[in-house]
C-alpha cells in the first residue's frame, strides 16, 4: 500500500527514537526502489556522536530538480503510560492517526511520498512525460538531538556527485493551527556569544585600589540592550538580543572582583549577516566602553544563519497549490525554532510546509487522516504546477 | 622579668594560632596576678566553633575605670621556612624582637601589661594613691578567625558582672609607618546584602512571552551604584557601596532566565545608623525600579556598625602622650578594617593604639625593641595623666 495513511503507519511502528533507525529508512527504500528511484544509503560518523543512516533517493537525470526532505527519527515518547494508544502503535481512532512522528514529521514524509507515486503514476512513471525533471528525497534519521551526521553531511555528499537541487520542500510542520495557514519560507540567524569585562580586583574598604567590573558590565548591558538592532524587514520581524547569563560568581562579600561576564544570544534578520551583526555589535560595544572599560567579546560558533525564500514563482504555486486544497492563504512566516531548512537554503530555496504542529513533541501526538489526504493533494499540485 | 620585651618574648613563645591560647592566657594571668589583679578565666563556647578562653583582670572598685583590651591569638606563621628565625622563636635579631604576633598584637598587650605595672608600682600598687580608679585587662583568645567566642561575649559577660568601663585603649597595631603617626578612633561599618531581580522565563526567539531580570539588574546596579551615598563626615570618608557578585548562572544560551541577583557591601559613615542606611538604599532602589522592575534586597546579618570616639579630653591625653615620647602628632583616623574595637564602642568610647602594622600577618613579623619601650612609655602617660 503506498497512500499515505500506510506509510505513516509503517514508519510510526519503527521506534525511531533518534538517533535509532529501527527500519524507518527502510520503509520509504522499498517503497521509492519500487517506483523507479535510484537510492542511497550513506552512514555518517563523528567522534562523540552515534552513526546516523539517511536516504537519498533520486529519479530522473535533469532539471528542474525539486527535493523532498525530512527526517525519520522521533523525540522519545516519553511516559509511555500516559499515551490513549501505544506511542508506535500506529492506531487510527476517531479519525487520527496517533503516534509519535504522527506530526513530526513521518506524517509529512508518507504525504510527499505518496504525491510523489501518484504523480509518477499519472505521468508514465516519470517526473515529466517529456523525460526531463527530477525528483529526488533527501531523508535524515539525525534531525531531532545533535543534527550533525544528517542533512548538513548529506547535502555536502550529494553536492560532491554533483548533484543540484533547483528547489525543496521540507515536511516539517509549518501550520499552527490549521492545514494550511502558514507556509515557513526562512528563519532568523541565531548568534551567542560571551561578553567579558576585566576590572581590578581589591578589597571593598579600598575601592580607589581597585576597579569593580559589575557596574561596568552593567552599563555594557544596559547599552547593548537598550538600542534596536533594527526594525525589521519586508519578511521578518525586528532582530533581538538577549543577555542569557551575567556572572561573576564571587563569595566572598569583601572582595571586589576582577572579572565579569555576561552571555547573549541574537536572533537577527536578513537585514545583516554574520559578519556584519558582529561587527556592529562590536562597534557598540567600543563605543559604549570608550577609553575606560575593558571589554571583549567572544563569539560561539553558529551554524544557525539568517535565510529566507523570497516571494516569487515557486512560493506562489506552493500557495496556489494550499489555497486550492484547504481554501485558505497561507502566511509566508519566518518566525519559529529551528530545522534543517537552515542548511538546505546554502544549496537551493527552500520552503517549509507540512502538517498542524500543535500535538508534536507532546503524549498523544496525532493527525486528522483527512489532514494526511489534504497534504497529500497540496504536494501533488506543487508537483502538478512545478513540472506543468 | 615584667618589662615589655620580657613579657612579648614570653607571648610569643606560646604558639597560640588562633584559637588555641597554648599558654597565653596565662603568661598575662601570672604577671597581673602578682600585681594585685583579681583575674577571671572565661570560657565560652557556642556550636560549630571551638571553645575559647579569655581572661579579665581588674584592680582597683572605683572609677575612672581605664580598661586596656587585646588579643593573645595570632594568625598562622605560614611557610615556616621561608622565616629568617623560628616564628615562634621571640629571637631578637639586630634590635628586633621576632616572631608572629610581635605587632599584632602579642607585643601592644606586653606594653600595657608593663606600662601598667611600671604605674602601679609608682602609686602605692594602686590605680591613685587615694585608693580610686581602676585599671582592667579585657584579652581574648578569638579575634583572627571568628570572633565568636572573644570580646563580644566576654563584654557581655563583664557588664552581666556589674563592670562598667569609662575608656578603653585597644592596643592594635594602629601606625601605618612611625610610631606615634595613627589613633584609631573609629570605624566605618559594614553591611552586605543581596539584591533580587524576578523576571519571567522563557525562549530567547520569544522574547514578548518572558522578561528578562538581566538588563534590569544592570539598570538596578548602575542606577544604585552611581549616586554617592553621602560625601564623608568630619571624622570619615564618604560612604561607599560595592557591587562584588552578580550572577545568574543560566546555562541555556537559548533561555531567558527568570530570575538574576547581584551581592553588595557598604562601608558606611556616621552620616548613617544601619536602619537610616538599610532605608536610603530601599528608597533608592524603590525609585529606580518605578512601578515596573520587580526587585528585593536581603540584608546580611552585621555586627560592624559605625563607630567613632569624638574628639575630646579623652583623646587629648593620648595626642599629649604620644607627642610626648615620639615627637609624632598623631592624625585621629577612621580607616582601615575590623577589630574589636567595634564591639567594645557600644560599652565605652575607644581608641586604638599600639605598634606599627607593617609586618603584622607577613613571614618575618617583627617588632623594634626601641618601638616597644617607646609605647610602654605612652601608655604610662596615658595612665598619668587619666589618673592625674
Ligand atoms: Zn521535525
Ligand atoms: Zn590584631
Amino acid at each position: 500500500m503506498t497512500d499515505a495513511l500506510s506509510i505513516a503507519r509503517d514508519l510510526i511502528r519503527c521506534p525511531s527514537v533518534t538517533p535509532a533507525d529501527a527500519g524507518a529508512l527502510g520503509v520509504l527504500e522499498k517503497a521509492l526502489d519500487a517506483a523507479g528511484f535510484t537510492c542511497h544509503r550513506v552512514t555518517f560518523s563523528e567522534s562523540g556522536t552515534a552513526d546516523v543512516d539517511n536516504l537519498y533517493a533520486r529519479i530522473g537525470s535533469e532539471g528542474p530538480h525539486i527535493t523532498f526532505a525530512g527526517h525519520t527519527d522521533v523525540v522519545p515518547p516519553g511516559d509511555e503510560s500516559a499515551w490513549s494508544v501505544g506511542a508506535f502503535s500506529g492506531e487510527v481512532k476517531d479519525g487520527f492517526l496517533h503516534g509519535r512522528g504522527a506530526v513530526d514529521m513521518k506524517g509529512g514524509i508518507a504525504c510527499s511520498v505518496a504525491a510523489v507515486l501518484e504523480h509518477l503514476a499519472a505521468n508514465d512513471g516519470k517526473p515529466r512525460t517529456d523525460g526531463t525533471g527530477s525528483i529526488s528525497f533527501l531523508i535524515t534519521g539525525d534531525e531531532e538531538d545533535v543534527s550533525i551526521n544528517g542533512t548538513i553531511k548529506l547535502l555536502k555528499w550529494a553536492a560532491e556527485r554533483g548533484e543540484k537541487f533547483d528547489h525543496c520542500v521540507l515536511g516539517e510542520p509549518s501550520n499552527v493551527e490549521a492545514l494550511g495557514d502558514t507556509i515557513k519560507v526562512g528563519r532568523r540567524g541565531s548568534q551567542s556569544g560571551t561578553l567579558y569585562v576585566d576590572g581590578v580586583q581589591g578589597h571593598v574598604a579600598y575601592p580607589h585600589r581597585a576597579s569593580n567590573p559589575v557596574p561596568d558590565i552593567s552599563r555594557l548591558i544596559v547599552a547593548i540592550s537598550d538600542e534596536p538592532l533594527d526594525h525589521g524587514s519586508a519578511q521578518f520581524q525586528a532582530s533581538n538580543l538577549e543577555f542569557t547569563s551575567v556572572d561573576v560568581g564571587n563569595k566572598a562579600s569583601n572582595v571586589i572582583p576582577g572579572e565579569a561576564r555576561a552571555k547573549f544570544n541574537i536572533r537577527y534578520n536578513d537585514n545583516h549577516t554574520q559578519a556584519s551583526l558582529r561587527e556592529l555589535v562590536e562597534t557598540r560595544l567600543a563605543k559604549a566602553c570608550g577609553n575606560r572599560i575593558r571589554a571583549r567579546i567572544v563569539w560561539d560558533p553558529s551554524n544557525s544563519n539568517v535565510f529566507v525564500t523570497k516571494p516569487g514563482p515557486f512560493t506562489d504555486l506552493a500557495v496556489s497549490a494550499i489555497e486550492e486544497v484547504t481554501g485558505r492563504k497561507p502566511e509566508l512566516s519566518t518566525s519559529g525554532g529551528t530545522s534543517d531548512a537552515r542548511f538546505i537554503s546554502s544549496y537551493c530555496p527552500v520552503i517549509e510546509f507540512g502538517l498542524v504542529g500543535q500535538t508534536m513533541h507532546q503524549v498523544d501526538e496525532r493527525v486528522p487522516v483527512v489532514d494526511l489526504e489534504k497534504l497529500t493533494k497540496v504536494y501533488r499540485g506543487i508537483l502538478a504546477r512545478y513540472f506543468g
